[in-house]
C-alpha cells in the first residue's frame, strides 16, 4: 500500500477501504504521510466526497487515534451538545445548567475561540479563578455531584482531528460535509455521552451556507450516531445575525446570567429553549412539548440560575469579581429608519479588533471588551440614537461598526393634494 | 488576495485569474505559498480542470519564472522535439541527426531518467568523453556549425516546472491534461525553437492512458503553441511494448547507430521515420510524403549516420570507446508458442534492477548494462530458445523477466481420424 495510489483512487472517485484510510490518516499522525500528501487527499475528498461506509470507517479511525472517555462511573443519562460555531454564541453557558437542573447529566468539553467565533472556554475564563482544565477524575466527580461540567477538551481525545483540522484550515479543505461530520462526531463519541444534540449554524457567515447542506450534514451525523448506538438530534439555526445582544467574553457571561435570571426574551432565548428542550426530551424520553414546559419552568423558578452559580463556584470561579471594561463608546445612528439586518460577521470582526478574540493561537484575549447591541433587528431608530456600545481598553480605528447595521430609511409621509 | 480564497475558488470549479495563478505559483516558488497549500490547489485543478485561458496564463507564468533561450543568432528554421517518455525510447538520438542532415536546425535539451523511463542525457553519457552540459554560447555555436545539439536542460529554464513537478510526483497530481500541457509547452517555448513536434506516448504504462486523453492533450498543446505563434504537431504512439530491441544506455546508443546505418526495420524505425518526417515537413514547409522520402534517403545514403558521428565528436564523445558489459545471461523460453505481447514496464524494471536506471535522483547509473530482446512480438519460440539477453555487472535475482513475455501455447496439430 502506498499513499500515492490511495490519493489516485480518491481522485478517480473510487471508494477507499478502511485499511487505506488507516494507512493515510494514521500515517499522517505519525508523520509518515507528509502534510502535502494529506492536503492533496483532503482536497480530493472535498470534491469527490465519501460514501457512508467511508465516513463510518474514518470516524472510527479518528476515535481510536486517542482516548475514549469512559463515563460509566456517572449515573443517569448523559446528554452532550455541540454547536458548529456562531457569533455571540453563549448557548452552552445557558443550556447546560438548565438541563442539569432537570436531572440530566451534561458532560461538556469545549474549545477556545479562533478566528471569528468565540470559544466557551474563553468566555468562562472571564470569571476570575475559574478552572477550565480538569482531570478525568475531577470531571466524573463533578458530574456525579452537581450534574454538569464544562471544561477544556484534553489533548488525548481524538488527536487526529486536531492535526487534520489544523491542515484543513490552511489548505481550503474545511468545506466538506463528510469531513465536518467525521470531525464533530468523532469528538462527541469519544467524549462518552449517551445522547448528543447538535446545533448546526447555517448562513453566509457559517461553515454551512445553505439548508440543503445543513440537512445533508444532519442526516449524516444521525447515521454515524446509529453506528455507535448514540441518539443524535440536530437543530439548524440561523447564524446571519448575532445571537443575543452581547459579543465579547465577560459581556456574554453577563448576558447568560441575565437570561437564566428570566430577564431576556430574544433570539438567544428562543434558541436556548429549543436546544435545552431537545436535550431534556432525549434525556428523559419525553415529548418535546413536555420537555419545553420543564425548561421554561427551570428558568422561571431560577433553578437553572442556581445550577449555574453552583457550577461556577464548583470550578473555582468568583462571578462577583468578573469585570467589564469601564471605557465605553456609544455608536450613534446617522440615519433614521428601520433596522432590517445586523451583520454578525462585522460585529464579530469589530469585537475581535477590540481584543475579544484571537487571530492566531498565540494571541492573548482581553476578556472585558466587546460589543453591546442597543438596537436589534425590527427596531426603528432616529438620527443620534445609540446603535451599539463598544467596551474597549485600547481603541483601534480600523473599523466602522455602523456598516453592520442595515437601516432602511423610511419615507416621510407625503401630504396628498 | 490570499491562497485559501484561491484554493476555494478552484475547489468550487470557478475560473482563476492570471493574478491569482501568479500569486499561487510564483508564491510557491518563493516558498510563501506552502507545499501543502500548492498540493491542495493542484488536486483541485486535477479534478476540476482548467479553461484554455487559465492554461495560457499559467504557461506564461511558468515560462517567465526563468530564462527564455534566444535562438535568433541561429540561422534557419529551428525544430524541437519532445516525447512524453517511453521504455527504450532512443528516438532523439536518431531523429536529431536525420533532421539536421536535411538542413533543419535541431536544438534539443533533454533530461535524465528517473523511475522507469530512461533519459537521453544518460544514454549519451555512455559515450566516453561526451559533454552534456553546454553554455548558451556553445549551444548556439554548435547549432550554427553542425545544425544540431543535444545537451542537458539548464536549471535557469522554467524553474517553476521543476518545483511543481517534484511536488506533483509525490501528491498524486501528475495525471492532469492541463498541467501536463503547461509543463511540456512552457519548457519547449522557453527552449526557443520555432516549431515543435511532440510524441505523445499512450498506453497502460504511460502517463496518458487512452486515445481520448491523448487527443485532448494534443489539441491543447497546439492551442498553446498558437498563442506563441509556434507551429506544434503531435504524434500519438503506443507505449505498451518496448521501442526497438534494446533497453539500457550504451545498448540503446548502439541500437541508434545500427538504425542510422540502415540495419533496423521495426517499430523503432517506423516511429523515427514518422517523427523525423513531421519535423522535416514543418521545417521545410513540404508535404509529409515528400518529407518522408527525404528522411528515408538520409538513412539510406548514411548522411544521418555521418551527422550523428559529427555531433558526437563535436561534443567530445569517443564512440569507439563505448563499452557494453561482457557478462551476458541468455534467458530461455520454457514454453513453445507465439509471442503475443512483451510488457515494456517489466522489461524496464528488470533493466533498472541491473543498474541502467535510477530510483532516486542520487543513484549512479551503470551505462553498460541492460536488456536485449532476442525475440519480438509475432515471433514463434520453442522451449529452450533465447527470449532475451541480460547484460549485467551485478546480478539481482529479484526479477523474472520471462513474465514480460506473453506466449500463447500453440496446440499440436491433431491427426484427423
Amino acid at each position: 500500500m502506498n499513499i500515492i495510489d490511495i490519493i489516485d483512487k480518491k481522485r478517480n472517485k473510487e471508494e477507499l477501504t478502511k485499511e487505506e484510510y488507516e494507512f493515510a490518516f494514521s500515517g499522517f499522525l505519525k508523520k509518515e504521510v507528509k502534510d502535502y500528501q494529506m492536503s492533496s487527499l483532503l482536497m480530493a475528498i472535498c470534491i469527490n466526497g465519501m460514501s457512508d461506509q467511508e465516513v463510518f470507517d474514518l470516524t472510527d479511525i479518528f476515535i481510536k487515534s486517542g482516548e475514549v472517555l469512559d463515563l460509566s462511573g456517572v449515573e443517569g443519562v448523559k446528554v452532550d451538545k455541540h454547536s458548529t460555531g456562531g457569533v455571540g454564541d453563549k448557548t452552552t453557558l445557558i443550556i447546560a445548567p438548565i438541563v442539569a437542573s432537570l436531572g440530566i447529566k451534561v458532560p461538556k468539553m469545549s474549545g477556545r475561540g479562533l478566528g471569528l467565533t468565540g470559544g466557551t472556554i474563553d468566555k468562562l475564563e472571564s470569571i476570575p479563578g475559574f478552572k477550565v482544565a480538569l482531570t478525568k477524575e475531577e470531571l466524573i466527580k463533578e458530574l456525579n455531584e452537581i450534574g454538569m461540567v464544562i471544561c477544556s477538551q484534553t489533548d488525548s481525545l481524538v488527536p487526529l482531528d486536531k492535526a487534520v483540522y489544523a491542515l484543513r484550515d490552511v489548505t481550503g479543505t474545511v468545506n466538506s460535509i463528510p469531513l465536518i461530520a467525521v470531525s464533530i462526531m468523532s469528538k462527541k463519541i469519544a467524549s462518552g455521552a449517551d445522547k448528543i444534540l447538535i446545533d448546526i449554524k447555517c448562513g453566509d457567515g457559517a461553515l454551512i451556507k445553505d439548508e440543503r447542506s445543513a440537512k445533508e450534514l444532519k442526516d449524516l451525523m444521525i447515521r454515524i450516531g446509529n453506528v455507535y448506538e448514540k441518539e443524535v438530534r440536530c437543530l439548524v439555526s440561523d447564524m446571519n445575525v448575532p445571537l443575543g445582544v452581547c459579543v465579547g467574553n465577560a459581556l456574554e457571561v453577563a448576558e447568560a446570567v441575565e437570561l437564566l435570571d428570566g430577564k431576556v426574551r430574544n433570539n438567544l432565548y428562543d434558541l436556548c429553549v429549543d436546544i435545552a428542550s431537545n436535550m431534556v426530551s432525549m434525556g428523559k424520553n419525553i415529548s418535546i412539548i413536555d420537555a419545553r414546559d420543564e425548561v421554561i419552568e427551570a428558568i422561571n423558578n431560577k433553578k437553572a440560575l442556581e445550577k449555574f452559580y453552583q457550577f461556577v463556584t464548583y470550578q473555582g470561579g468568583r462571578i462577583d469579581d468578573m469585570t467589564i471594561s469601564e471605557n465605553k463608546m456609544e455608536i450613534k445612528s446617522t440615519k433614521k429608519g428601520l433596522i432590517t439586518d445586523i451583520n454578525a460577521l462585522i460585529v464579530s470582526k469589530v469585537s475581535n479588533s477590540l481584543g475579544s478574540g484571537r487571530s492566531t493561537i498565540e494571541d492573548v484575549i482581553d476578556h472585558g471588551v466587546g460589543v453591546f447591541l442597543n438596537k436589534q433587528i425590527g427596531d426603528t431608530v432616529n438620527v443620534g440614537d445609540t446603535l451599539c456600545t463598544l467596551y474597549y481598553n485600547q481603541v483601534d480605528n480600523n473599523f466602522n461598526i455602523t456598516e453592520a447595521f442595515t437601516i432602511e430609511e423610511q419615507e416621510e409621509k407625503k401630504e396628498t393634494n
